[in-house]
């Protein structure tokens, strides 16, 4: 089992990244830690209870992190994510708690305590991850790698070429990738081919569980703005891909190549500028992940959300 | 028949836009220009003459106009179209000769004394058209409207954002884009359409003429740099598409959309910012080409390589 | 004599330039060339008209350039310089014509034409000049170097660090100079120093002429904008200073350095970064005045304009 | 008395700082943290040692911060500051030790702990600040404001437009600036008035004291940089000068200005863009030093180099 930090910002598809991150076995989720990014910190962190209460996620502590982004205003995502940041169902309720502990402090006494490298995945604003390297560089030494999902080697969801959890902290970006932590890059263009279709949700459906059907409807909504905004016939499950290639590096075939966080254009702040094709002769300094292995990954997701449930709880 | 003035810098694809243009019945070819880009100005011009003697192209005057672009030193591509910008078959010695006019003059002569608006197709940087503009602002009301070829609504050709056309002169650029003449933009999104699989080959062999064989050659030697560079199995045959938007706009379909080009990116300079979603709420500023009609494009093509070769002369 | 073409946007400085450059018997004025700067086209070519006809300047040629920037839009100083770009005179009809020539033509011409390398001198923004440069850059050889007002080694006059000549239109100053002419920025560090103190004016009005009193009607409009915008309590005489320059070296102590365009800054277009400590170890690519011999200046200045004025006209 | 927490980076001019904010009557000092900007974390923390030993402070906490900016790498002041960052005097080994406390934690600790809100005075590069308010951004409400030396009104030192301090960490800059805190500049147009003349290096001299014989050992290796390096007759002695504007407000008077951080030029990276005019039409979010009453000043640090020598120790 890889040991495994989730920094997230839920947000529809991080509540499934939780749900899979806590379920898969072949990840051992050491902690959740919130971010401001799809809504504020405080429903983030909210979120994050809701999603582990529903999921019968007990043992695994929630910190909660920045609030802000390092330089710039925090720019939240609630056309798409609703006011909730988590639009959709109803949820109970929560009754797991987040412990009285920064993300960064937590974050740094696990990867202090833990007698091997964790893996740390981020599927929300890289704020919390640039300031523990930055308050705590030694720990660098101390994370296995960081698989994020965030940037685009195409197009983006936020500005033409830039998405939304790099957009928001671009500054945090720019610490993460020269941190020298191996970092590989679940961008738009491989989260865009995990698509939640109908037979994905009548899978979920199928389930027959509470959580099921919460998840359902989560992607139900989901469904509904990237409909409504982006013209998407089916909604895609961003995080849990990132979560995906931890599980299994097969599930999300990566290229070595190297990447840029633009910091200064005046169209296109934010961008992931991946060099496919080592147009500007840099050596890679990470990996990006190119093609998912849809039916598999799927498999992987509904396992996941069929183990977790304990509809007695 | 629209007028037209085909500015280039040819350029293998260069080359077959000048045929496209000289020979389709839908276009009344009333000069070209040449421009630094591909190669240097010398070889751009005289690669124009070449493209001109050897198929028969003799009533259109040619003009050479910018050696470099305005603001940035010259960046050619001598590994994409070879030492001379036209490498692989072998040409004759020219016959059709230059003007001896700059290139803005003859496009300014022509824009005042046509009786109606002209249409500017620019395939090269948009050097000569920007110094038009400054020159002569007021020959924009002369211009029906530029199509070029430049940009790409996805990735880019020379960094991972920009496409050549627009990297090598993006002030340039940046001046036609703001000179409110309407401007569609033909990019690579598009183009990567056009590709010259080996059935397009066979057909230029097909015709059985000496420009035919030219054409199938300089074809093979686009190929091949292509096949190297990118991978790619075919080339894309880049500026006879926005010929081709010309001579039937149902050619090549095309949306509005608000572009910027990226002029202060440290990672991302020249490229072409479509707000495909309109993320920043700024109204359309062009047309934007999305999707090519491949059949129809290669038949229009083709039949002006067999139209326009004249083997007796 | 020294053959010169002066480049302005009169304006009141240009105004005094304009004298200067005519009447100084070290300066053959060739020509005056108007751009969109102070104001706009229009009115700095009226103005330009104006200074000649009250100053008797008769066989000098005006053209009347660029009406706007190269790539941003125009902003005018119609806050120092009023509504006509030459508030405070009143000024008769003017009687001297423009001829019928843009003005890189007739730049182009007289360069082409004169028997030795002429000096550029201009005192507005530089459009003018780099469409020279851009459409004839076999010109470049013809220019003997460019003395031009504009920039400055400390802060500036329209943002905190741009003087607003090169602010106006920053590509057409970095496409001048990466031109390779020799060129030298008399900028406000230096024009700063050419302030129109109260016996400045008391020698204008003492010379009891006609001019002398529109000099000095003038020269009190400018003080009172340069006292209420900036809390000057005398207007610096910015243009004058580089046709000084050219009339005498000693009048104007240079030194030579690096100077880089800033076309990127979020708070720092346009600043021209005088690199006089080798900071950044680029060989040195222009002179940049420094100190005003101010006695001698000002007799030069006073002295062209005891000369120019033709009264009896 | 003032509290203050000092942040430097050791530095000849750091040293004097320390001694001035240690020894002078209003101030209460509770901390020196060191961060890296003129040597590394590793040779500033030693010389903030090496400084309260030979002055004999001891019962100030020193507490090491960042080893190097958020995003950039570091660049030292070896030029400057020589090979230990405080080349010039031999100091004997240092007997003052640091706390085994990150200079956030330590700042944070006496934020939170002190009865009334605290001033910081930083001298370095603004990192460990910085970090402050993204790990505790609660703790801007604890302080009474930042007095800092760093940036310029006018010119910079390290390239054109930028001085050391700020262009070494822009970006931590940024968020200071941002953070809401009040915020007093003190740049170099300020500091360049503190020369240490010959008369000053006498005064220490004429303390006969190991100490001001130390200082003046300093201000000799300080003012051969200075020549070499830029041709001052006498060298800056920056730091002190914001301690002194927290000693007294009236020895550095300031203005209100909005000053920006210049983090996307091409040539002006790091510049503090202090709009004294208004030209951009921002409220003020700072003040900015703008004149030092000299004699008081040097008699302010005479008097604490004199005060807290102890030579019998």
């Amino acid at each position: 089992m890889t040991p495994v930090i989730l920094d997230c910002d839920p947000g529809h598809d991080d509540a499934i990244a939780i749900i899979l991150a806590a379920a898969d076995p072949a990840i051992d989720l050491l902690a959740i830690t919130t971010v401001a990014g799809n809504q504020t910190l405080e429903k983030t962190t909210l979120n994050a209870r809701r999603v582990c209460t529903v999921a019968g996620i007990e043992g695994v502590p929630i910190a909660a992190g920045c609030a802000r982004p390092l330089i710039r205003p925090l720019r939240i995502a609630d056309d798409v994510h609703g006011a909730s940041g988590l639009d959709g169902p109803a949820f109970p309720e929560p009754t797991v708690e987040v412990v009285d502990e920064h993300a960064v402090e937590l974050m740094h006494r696990i990867l202090t305590g833990h007698g091997e490298p964790v893996t740390l995945v981020p599927t929300g604003p890289l704020t919390n991850v640039a300031l523990l390297l930055t308050r705590y560089p030694e720990d660098a030494a101390r994370i296995r790698e960081i698989v994020l999902m965030g940037g685009s080697a195409e197009r983006g969801n936020v500005t033409p070429y830039a998405e939304a959890n790099i957009y928001v902290d671009p500054e945090a970006a720019a610490i993460v990738l020269g941190s020298g932590v191996p970092i590989t890059f679940c961008g738009l263009n491989v989260t865009h081919q995990a698509l939640v279709t109908e037979d994905v949700v009548a899978r979920l459906l199928g389930l027959d569980t509470e959580l099921g059907r919460i998840c359902a409807d989560l992607m139900t909504f989901f469904g509904s703005t990237y409909r409504r905004l982006w013209g998407f016939a089916a909604p895609p499950l961003h995080d849990p891909v990132a979560v995906a290639r931890v599980i299994d590096p097969t599930l999300v075939a990566c290229v070595d190549a190297h990447v840029a966080i633009e910091l200064h254009g005046a169209h296109t702040l934010g961008a992931t500028v991946v060099d496919l094709h080592s147009y500007l002769g840099h050596p890679p300094n990470a990996k990006v992940a190119l093609t998912l292995d849809r039916d598999r990954f799927w498999d992987r997701v509904i396992d996941a959300i069929a183990r977790v449930n304990f509809p007695a709880r």
